[in-house]
Formats: C-alpha cells, sequence, structure tokens
C-alpha cells in the first residue's frame, strides 16, 4: 500500500510508532496530488515547502494529539492564516485572512498539518466548481466541499474538513466514495468559517474510515471516542425511508435494502423509521431557512458585486430576498418543535439508516447533485455519516447514511465502525 | 432641541417630513463628537467626508425605510468595507476587512448611514477600553459594548450597534443611561461578526427609545413593529429578582421596586416569578459555555501573539482551555431544558421585569463591571430591553430591564414603550 492510501489512523499509529514520518506521509500525498490533481482539480491552495517544513517540525517533537503530523485539506471557505481564502468567488481573489479559524486552529494544536485549500463551490452554494468526480471525470463530485471529497477519496489527502448547509458534506462524500460525518450543530468551533446560512452551516470531516472520523472528531470537538461496539452488539435499526423515498433512484433504493438485510444478517434489529410529523416541511421548506439567511450573510456583495456571482447563486438570493421574517421563524419553529419530537424518538433506536443521495454522482457537471435526503437532517441537526457502501451500474460508488441522537457524534461513529466493518464481510 | 438630540423616531419623521435632511443630522453628530469624544473616548474610527457624503446621497432619493437617513454607530467587533475593523486587539491593528457584516449592510440597504466604528473592548471581553462614562468620567461606561452605549448616551448618534456573550448590551446600556435591546438568538444575522462564542454571541442595539429599538429591529429583522400597546392594557409583569438578588446593590433593589410599583400603579398586575428550576446552574456556570468557546474562537491568536493579549483575557482563555467538553455539553444541555421551561411559563407573564445591572456603574476604569444579571439570559437565548430608570446616590442613572419571550422581540419593545411612559409619567 502507498504511503497516500494509508488511512489516518493507520499512518497515525505508524507515526507514534516511529515507522513512519510525516514528512514522508505529506510527501506521498503532494506526489499524488502532483499526478492527479490535473485531472481532478480538488485544490485551490497548496503550499508544499509550507507543509514539508511543518512535518519535520512535528517528526523531531513529542505527539501532541492521536492525529499527530497527519495532513488536512480545508476547504476554501474556512479561514487560513498564511495561505489565501477566497470562497471561489472572483470577488474574493487574493483575499488573505490574517489568521486560522478556530477549527483549523485546533487541528495544528492537535499536530495536524495543513497540506492547503481544498475547492469549495461558490460561497459553498449551488454553482458547480472546476473539480471533477475522481471515478469519472465527466461525472460531479458533488458539492459544495466538492474539493475535500475528491481530494480524499482520490487519496491525496487522509483527511480534510468541509461544511454543510443543505447536503455539502454527505452528499460528495457518497458521490466520491469517501466516508463522511456532518457532526450535530455546534459540536465544532465555526469562529472563521465564511456564513452561508448561519442556523445551518455546519463543519464536518472526510476521511477514509468511520474510526478516521471518530479521531477527526475527537481532536476538533475534544469529545472522548466511544467504547467500541462489541462483535456480539444487535443495534436497533431504524430503517428510514424519508418522504422522499420515491426521490431514489431503484439503484439507490435496493442498495440501502441491501445494506438494511446485511446488517440484519450481522444481528441487527431494523425496524421501519417513520420520522415524527411535522419532519415532511423541513424536506420542503429548507429553502427558506437557507435562502432568508444567505441573502443576509451574502447582501455586501449582492449590493457591491452582482456581476460577480453566479448565475446559479443569484436567483437564489433574490428569492431569499423575497422569503419574508415571519415565513422563515414558522419554519424555525417547525424545526425546533421537530427536534424535541425527534429526540424524544431517538431512544427507539440505535441509529438511522438512510439514503446519503437520491443516486451516484450524476453523469454532469453542470449541477452538483441533489440534496434532498440531507437537507432536513442539517436543518434537524443531528449528526450524520455516509460510508461507501455499493455501487451504480455505471461504476460509480454509492453510500449509505447513518444519522444519530443530537449530540451523539461519538456514539454514532462507533456503530458507524461496526456497520463499515459488517457491510464489507458480507 | 439640538439636531443631535433628537430620537431616531423624531428624526426619521423630520426626514420623512422633508424638515430636516440627512446630511444636518449627520453633521450635528459629527459636531457633538468633535466637541465630547476627546473626553468620552467612544469612536474608534470616523469617517467624517464619507458619512456626509452618504447623507448627502440619502437626502436626494426617496425614502428606502423608516429609519432612512439615520446615522448608526457600528462596534468594532463588526466587519464594515471601508473602514478598519480592529477588535480593539493591538494584533489586528490596521486590519481592513474587506466588506460589511450582514448587519452593516442591512442598515446600508434601509438607508442608514454608517458614521464610524464604535469602541469595543479587546475581542468584545471584560479588558475595559478606553471609553469613560459620559455622565462621570472617572467611571466604567461598561463593556464589551462600551463605545456603542457611552455614544447613544452622550447624543453623539441617535443609535448604535453592539453585541452581548455575558451583559455587553444591557450592562453597558444601564450604566451610561442609554435604552437598549439584546433581541433573541437569531434574531440578527451575525455573518461578518468576530466570535467570541457562536452559541451566546448577540448583535443587539443602543438608542434613545423603545421606539427607537423597535424602528432598528424592524430593519434588522425584518420583523413588523407590534400594535402599540393601549393605554388601558394592563400587563401581566413577572417581578423576577433572580437567584442573584442579594448581589444587587440596596440602590438597585429599592428603584426596581418602585418601577414595579409605578408600573401597578398603572395597571399592571405585578407579581413575583421565579424562574425554572435548573435556572440557577445559568448564573453560576456560563463561563463554562463562553469560557470553552472563547478559548477556541481565539485559539489562533492565542497560539501566535500570546503577548498582545492582555492580562485580563489570557486567565480567561487559560480557564476556557481547562473546562472539558462533558462540562461544556452538560451546561449547554441545562441551558435548552431551561430555555424550554422557560418557554412554557412565558404564557404566564407579558414580560419579566429585573435588575439591569447590580448597581450602577462602578466608580473605576479597572473593571466594566459585573454581567450577573445579563448573562443567564444571554444563555437563555430570550429578547432583554434595559430603560434608563431611576439614579443613584451617585447622580449615575440606573436601569429596569424587561425580559420577554423567545422570538417575541417586536412584541417586548412594545411593552416597554408602554412602560417607559408610564415609568416617566409618574
Amino acid at each position: 500500500m502507498l504511503l497516500n492510501e494509508l488511512s489516518a489512523a493507520d499512518a497515525a499509529r505508524r507515526i507514534a510508532a516511529r515507522s513512519l514520518t510525516s514528512e514522508a506521509l505529506v510527501e506521498a500525498c503532494l506526489e499524488r496530488i502532483a499526478r492527479r490533481d490535473g485531472e481532478v482539480h480538488a485544490w485551490a491552495y497548496l503550499d508544499r515547502e509550507r507543509a514539508l517544513a511543518e512535518a519535520r517540525l512535528r517528526d523531531r517533537e513529542p505527539a501532541r494529539g492521536p492525529l499527530h503530523g497527519i495532513p488536512f485539506g480545508i476547504k476554501d471557505i474556512i479561514d487560513t492564516g498564511g495561505m489565501p481564502t477566497e470562497y471561489n468567488s472572483p470577488i474574493y481573489r487574493g483575499r488573505q485572512p490574517k489568521g486560522d479559524a478556530a477549527c483549523v486552529a485546533l487541528l495544528r494544536r492537535a499536530g495536524c498539518v495543513i497540506l492547503g485549500k481544498t475547492v469549495t463551490t461558490e460561497f459553498a452554494t449551488n454553482h458547480p466548481s472546476q473539480t471533477r468526480n475522481p471515478h469519472n471525470a465527466a461525472h460531479t463530485p458533488g458539492g459544495s466541499s466538492s474539493g475535500s471529497a475528491a481530494a480524499v477519496a482520490d487519496r491525496m489527502v487522509p483527511l480534510a474538513l468541509g461544511t454543510q448547509t443543505g447536503g455539502s458534506v454527505i452528499r460528495p462524500g457518497a458521490y466520491c466514495g469517501a466516508a463522511a460525518c456532518k457532526p450535530s450543530f455546534g459540536s465544532i468551533n465555526r469562529a472563521g468559517l465564511k456564513f452561508v446560512a448561519e442556523s445551518l452551516d455546519t463543519i464536518g470531516v472526510f476521511g477514509r474510515s468511520a474510526e478516521d472520523l471518530a479521531l477527526a472528531l475527537n481532536v476538533l470537538t475534544g469529545r472522548g471516542l466511544a467504547e467500541p461496539v462489541a462483535a456480539t452488539s444487535r443495534p436497533r435499526i431504524g430503517l428510514c425511508r424519508t418522504p422522499r423515498w420515491r426521490d431514489a433512484d431503484g439503484e439507490t433504493q435496493a442498495n440501502l435494502e441491501r445494506a438494511a438485510r446485511q446488517l440484519a444478517a450481522a444481528g441487527a434489529q431494523v425496524s421501519d423509521f417513520e420520522l415524527p410529523s411535522g419532519s415532511q416541511d423541513l424536506f420542503d421548506r429548507h429553502a427558506v431557512v437557507m435562502g432568508y439567511e444567505l441573502a443576509r450573510a451574502l447582501a455586501w456583495e449582492h449590493a457591491m458585486f452582482p456581476e460577480q456571482i453566479s448565475t446559479s447563486l443569484m436567483p437564489r438570493i433574490e428569492a431569499g430576498w423575497r422569503v419574508t421574517r415571519t415565513e422563515y421563524d414558522e419554519v424555525r419553529e417547525i424545526a425546533r418543535a421537530c427536534r424535541r419530537r425527534l429526540a424524544e424518538r431517538s431512544r427507539e433506536v440505535d441509529f438511522l439508516l438512510t439514503p446519503s443521495a437520491p443516486g451516484a454522482a450524476p453523469a454532469s457537471l453542470a449541477s452538483t447533485g441533489d440534496p434532498v435526503f440531507n437537507r432536513a437532517w442539517t436543518l434537524l441537526g443531528v449528526p450524520c455519516v455516509t460510508l461507501p457502501f455499493g455501487s451504480a451500474a455505471s461504476g460509480l460508488p454509492l453510500g449509505a447514511q447513518l444519522v444519530g441522537a443530537f449530540d451523539e457524534d461519538m456514539r454514532l461513529l462507533a456503530w458507524a465502525h461496526w456497520a463499515e466493518r459488517e457491510l464489507a464481510a458480507r
């Protein structure tokens, strides 16, 4: 196995055992990027010399944390000191923030090495970026964390940060065949993040495995790793088709039901799970909340540089200005009520199993795909994990999404680790 | 009455009637600042020429909103395009953000004129700023929105934006004798605000009267003005002494009880209101949430420029790093439970009456005073208004705080308008 293909957990174990240096790992990643990024376009900015210099520093000191010396990609919507942060908008070309966002500072503090900035779609919204799906360059990688998903899936870097406001972590993770986690709202500090919709924007992580994601969340949230799930355990899984099941294509429906059967064969008690009343609204009216906040968050850009805003984003901003405060407050109130109801219902199951996306990555670069199976969970603030599972007839990866109870991120990742093993074994 | 002494509502009415120009109003404010700011030190930055030029532009166009042509001060923790934003930290001296924060862009969109930046304490925390209390320069103006409170109270500007994480809007408002409102969490979009503690930071407004605050919130939140309260109405007021009543000095206790008696004489049904169980914790453990988030929000500054962080802030950051995630999550969970309980109890009353601060502004420039009567409300996310009422033996102003139900900001301001009139009448 090439060094750039190591999972973060394996690489960290080797670094801790002094059988691998951070420098060699960073070099392997940089070589992979040099070889592949001309096709994938996952990176907005790289500072090879700084990354290597920092890796050498990390190699000379005692471990600061469980991911000491591990390279990270940072979505270019998150501030980084000494590296530009441009939000993939011409308005911000050449912008150099003074310092690191809180999440980046936390990674550095724990000994991680920031490799560079991964491509975001424009302001982390829907206008397609230059990034291609690493499995097939004619397909979208999804968005808005396009670069982070593609870079991790293409073995350019073991871990990367993304953000999700609608479906921007879970969907590109599934499309590219990476594991990814959007933790609970409030899990990872957002100071230094450019806001799209502040009541929704959630920082998340892409990695090779549930174990990698758990290590990253341990560093980023300070929460301890959950006890591993015993091989003999019989989780209660809620199979949640959601009110939008018909939006999933046949492959996705069959694939998710196959995942449920495999987990049942591994000992799980699988039952159908219907979301609490009112949840339908969250699927239908997420755009009310996102649009209202988006228009305000980008009010300055919209007023000053309308001609530098893409033709995808402009109508969304304009729609956002048309949302009334009453309508916005109403959907927020529905979301709060649904959060309470779902929290009560969450005791019935250990986790939910639900589609990550309506299908594999579409054969198009004109759209980043549909976040229909992500938006309601973002609005509910609950933790979500996508695991690569199965593949489409096109050869592109499919995924399965696990959803946990609010603030139980680490418990969900322990179940995801169990599910990943059982899904691979059968 | 000098033009700079007009309330925003009165000035806006005159501008709408074409009996006053925005230019004349801005000029009067600038003259007052030129005369007084050498003593008060409320302003971190002023752009006289730009403000006058914008006022002239506003005078030539139709009204964009209910505060068309009204000047505003912006706390220097909020980004402004074309004006520096330095957070009162040497680390950020000379920092020029590219664009306006969402709240500033909303003000401009509504025709307001940004006069300049008001002094914040360092990163909107507790290290005293250069600002003095306009009533007595030996007394603190409070913090962290020191400049906004002092500028509005000293008639330098009719309205100004502040932020509250502990007690940074209501306390300086009361100390300086300004009306002020910390709206519900989520009312005013925070894109472009430098975060101290993202789950607490709330943008608020200083003004001359409840009516001024309501107009500002109308512009900033898009919520309609509430129906005025009829003179014959008999509000149900909960007199909430809080678990920390003994921290209030005798003058403050007597003053609040006098306010309650006056409002009862005006027809209100006043009854004692005890906060729901668990709330004691919010008074005692706000620092757990604020400290945890503060350390992370300023992780980069702390790692790179420790010598440029004040001796007041440094121990708070260090204390924040010592808070465990478990403790932090526990207090957040208590706060969520208390929010639900308070929302149920809120139906019993129209608003709560409670101290704005434990006393008048202390005769000291070494501290910004004690946010003991503010922190729990910030953590609860409910709207708070302070109205000037009474004065201390020292001659400094006292205040009374009104607290409403979550998201009922406009209703609370209608009650505050009623209370202001009844308190002044008797």
